[in-house]
């Protein structure tokens, strides 16, 4: 939990303390109500699960589906507007900014979201969309649109997202 | 009422059951409180119809003003940050998702939203700007600025907007 | 006040009255609670500055750091996912729409986030990052990406923006 607080106190340095990030911070109360959410998920709860999911969305505007993989340290910038679906994973030390989705394009029960590797950084309201892969240490523009695989430490900005250097 | 949570039950197999929709999805929250505004409206209560239309929008996210018309088993998906103009208007069975826009440029007091035929899809983001027609089955893409009119069944993608195949 | 009021008034004349503009609308809301975080900034009374800065985001969707400075007259229309950061200042008379970020890119704690001249209008869902300035009497369009310089009465539009005539 230390942890956790500490990644959004080395993330923004104005930041004044971190009972300020614990108390006030939209983003590591929209986590640790996740980490409920899935939890009833994992026991097939689903309408629990879905009630804790949408009282997060409400208190915090930032909305994740009971079954997203997240990991470690994950730092939500800010967070309004974002939409992360139930089948999208992310990995360890990813930072995600105000009105970003990780959404589906197509229907497939088994895996139709993003899988981001460990330190990707998405850009304020950037849509990643289907089952795509972002690499480790990729980055992703703000506004972007990606619908294709973004390889490690790449940046990708756009519509269509494009790799830049 | 039934056809109507049918819908979004035919849209998202993801979804556990009708009950979850009716309880705990904003769409159908949000397409409810716009009708019982869109009737103060009518009756020229405008004070009372904004006021059901903000109560909307901080319980839901979603903004609609209580003038616009919108069609029969509409779906809108997460919702968060939607905003529809009060001379916006929609066909039947079209699908909004959360950060749409459908606004003005100038000030027009009859007409100056954008209007959706039926079974028109619109992306994440996407923003239909000024008194522009969106044609049956059309489709806009995720963050596209759309200043001009779209044809039937076309897909139109990008900043500004343009139609691809 | 009356002079902030009429402000709403003259650019939307759809409102139907002033009340309704001071009662119901959120930008004036999120306004005066700014107003409010930003005094208890000057007075370095962080913690209850950002309190009511996060009350602010919590009620309206407007997210300001109390440490923004908002010249005279701002309008917010709509403003649902609106963030502006801690070392931002807006000119007199700007017009913001909802889904817009007045971001940074990197960290400076003297100076990391934009400079809005007078009468500047952002549309919606438009990001400007870092310590930029927006010459006075600019526009920039919807969803755009700004992360250079846009001279006074220019308009800028598209991801990185360009300014077009």
């Amino acid at each position: 939990m230390f942890d956790f607080l500490m990644a959004y106190k080395k993330y923004d340095p104005a930041s004044k303390s971190l009972l300020e990030i614990a108390i006030l911070y939209p983003g590591p109360k929209a986590i640790f109500l996740h980490r409920l959410a899935h939890s009833l998920y994992k026991y097939h709860l689903f309408f629990l699960a879905r009630f804790v999911s949408e009282l997060n969305r409400w208190l915090t505007g930032i909305e994740i589906h009971p079954g997203a993989k997240v990991g470690k340290r994950l730092v939500i910038d800010h967070g309004m507007g974002i939409v992360i679906g139930e089948t999208a994973e992310i990995g360890d030390d990813c930072i995600l900014f105000h009105g970003v989705t990780l959404g589906g394009m197509n229907f497939d029960p088994v895996k139709r979201h993003p899988t981001l590797g460990d330190r990707v950084l998405v850009g304020t309201g950037a849509k990643i969309l289907g089952p795509v892969k972002i690499g480790s240490d990729a980055k992703i523009g703000a506004n972007a649109v990606v619908t294709k695989d973004v390889p490690s430490q790449a940046t990708a900005v756009g519509i269509p997202a494009k790799c830049v250097h």
